[in-house]
């Protein structure tokens, strides 16, 4: 049955990315690497590194995966067309005389085109990333599920890296603790499209890329527009992490045994230690509720 | 011949690693994690990071040797009833109620058996690595060494470096500087292993496993009794480096006319300033002993 | 046409590097490591660390390429006759007595030969890396161009990661914000050598090979005579970077505007800002020229 729906989702799923989507991922990529303090002046200083870290910013979900699979690091660069169209893109974006680029891009219909359609390929890669490792592990879905979420989110993982390389590491930026929103959506897709991949979701999978790519720039432009960075399904986090990890309440109850037995041992104490200024924490987070 | 004492060591030699001492490894290297400070607020705050680090507590070694030999390094992820055993008790150990695990953990047998069994797993993973780095190199002796030594006690290098890039670094816990009993007793027996497979060791590889194994769980234990972490063969050490990298005596006689002489050349002093405090710290030695 | 000159450089080309230029790259890298502070030191505190980090030394340009290919990097171990060759001189360099080496290499005509013969190592490595990426990628010459680089001048960048994971970061040391003479150099000789093997330059490999070499040799000499780190070919750089990223007129120029119409947009603020103490930089610049 190929009902109008299908044939929409199909004609979806069979769009390519090449020359616009591409354009507007780099786009939106360098201009992020251009918001950071300082980039510019490194542009002019140094263009070569300047160039290397647009670079990092543009392919570095791919550089992520071929690390993690133990392919050529460098493939990337093998890609001449991607690479030029990605320079231009830097070259035009830093060296503009006027600063016409930034001047257009920091109107805000511009940013949501531009930041849509770097959402449509983000489902490009997630399910490019799911397939490729399937490849290579027949029935290796964790490493499905990584190489997806590493080829959809893991740009981010990268410039971190080379950003605590070069010195000028920003705590707050990093992705270890806390898991950014597209972090968190990268990885719900990449579970999804590895699931459809080993059958155990009956959903065609041009189906899911559309509700998918719909879901992912719908939530990403009215974050942009109520300008809050709070995530749609916190709700739906704190029940799970509740169920999976929550026992507060019998775990700080016996808390004080573990506390007196502790001085009986010496290894105790230390075992305890962590776990006090855990419940503290977790206490905290309930004042904060309550307030 | 097959002596009785033939048959024990090869029986012993074909003893499964899988489901009890797999276990028992995968337990010490998530107690040490736990007792990291600050390890359970992070599993409370962030669990799928705490998740991330387990796994590298546990799989740090195997993990190492496949980026030395350029093996996909998540192909650990791809061995589904590992990680998830793995997994499972890294959730008892951070998650369970009252802390029972740790409160049973504190006890000392349960500690001695654990990390006992836990040792019996090294000599294994050596052996599997010798023999993997020699499919590779067929006469590459000094890869078998390096590849067996990382199977062996890598996990420390690779957590470290995971220490590193989350900005939590100690330095006093690094394994580049002085190296602690592990790598120093894993390094002798891959050294072993390794002239025992290119037959320059005339000894059957089911003797060496096991009087190497009974060599390890012996000071191992021993040293968890008399807790202290003193080496065992530090004469040995310290007669062997003599040899090898000992001249103190003409070394600092001879110093002070490099000393005069550097005074003509530029450059010579630049040379001669670190090696004056590289007698320094010799003659520091020689006042620590004869005090 | 076999005229002398080609005979010549034909013979050149053929040169093995094996015994003696190898000898004088291992001898210069392991005395630009004894130059840095407290390395002696550590290699009597440590040995083995001391020694890794001489063959990182030695051997970080192979290691970079075969990182970036997805090489094993441990290979360079496979060679046992080369790391046999470094360990030794790393021996002699270290713990000879009284220090004859660095005695014998204070002396600047032995600097210079060793210097020397080792830039015309860094040709064959140069010529090496593009045809073994060629063998790889056929027509990704932004990789042969890479990999070149890598080879030829690759083992800084190791050895400052190597620093860096040691915690003995030196920022003024490091090769991400400004290139050192050497990067720019082998950067060029890699492009070049890429050109000639993609017929894209008709000149014969041999000659090329000897051109560069002799080119290599004597601006490192006379660099060192001449104890100045100013390099030969600024004029060039700077009309190139006038030329291709500089158009600082109309830039300040315009920077007026865009600092006022940032005013009205949130974003453009941001941007602006790093754009700004670019142009400051730029104008420090001037002064600098015109004062």
């Amino acid at each position: 049955m190929d009902s109008p729906w299908d044939e929409l989702t199909l004609a979806f799923s069979r769009t390519s990315m090449f020359p616009f989507f591409d354009i507007a991922h780099y786009l939106v990529s360098v201009m992020a690497l251009k918001r950071q303090p300082g980039a510019a002046a490194m542009a002019w200083k140094n263009p070569l590194s300047s160039w290397f870290t647009a670079m990092l910013h543009c392919f570095g979900g791919g550089i992520l995966s071929c690390v993690l699979l133990a392919e050529p690091p460098l493939r990337f660069l093998a890609n001449n067309t991607n690479i030029l169209l990605a320079s231009s893109i830097w070259y035009i974006i830093f060296f503009c005389p006027c600063d016409l680029v930034s001047q257009g891009y920091s109107f805000l219909p511009v940013q949501l085109l531009a930041a849509g359609m770097k959402e449509v390929t983000r489902t490009w890669k997630i399910v490019g990333g799911v397939t490729h490792a399937n490849s290579y592990y027949k029935n290796g879905w964790i490493v499905m599920i990584a190489i997806g979420w590493a080829r959809g989110a893991g740009g981010s993982i990268i410039t971190n890296f080379e950003q605590l390389v070069k010195g000028g590491w920003k705590p707050e930026a990093d992705e270890w603790l806390k898991m950014s929103y597209t972090a968190k959506v990268t990885l719900l897709g990449s579970v999804i499209f590895t699931f459809q991949h080993t059958k155990h979701l009956a959903v065609s999978r041009h189906n899911l890329m559309f509700l998918y790519t719909m879901f992912l720039v719908a939530t990403k432009i009215t974050m942009m527009i109520t300008e809050n960075g709070t995530v749609p399904f916190a709700s739906f986090e704190d029940t799970v992490s509740r169920m999976l990890f929550g026992w507060q309440q019998q775990f700080s109850s016996c808390e004080k045994k573990s506390e007196t037995k502790s001085s009986f041992n010496g290894t105790g104490s230390s075992t305890s230690k962590p776990i006090a200024d855990a419940s503290d924490t977790v206490k905290k987070k309930h004042t904060k509720k309550t307030e």
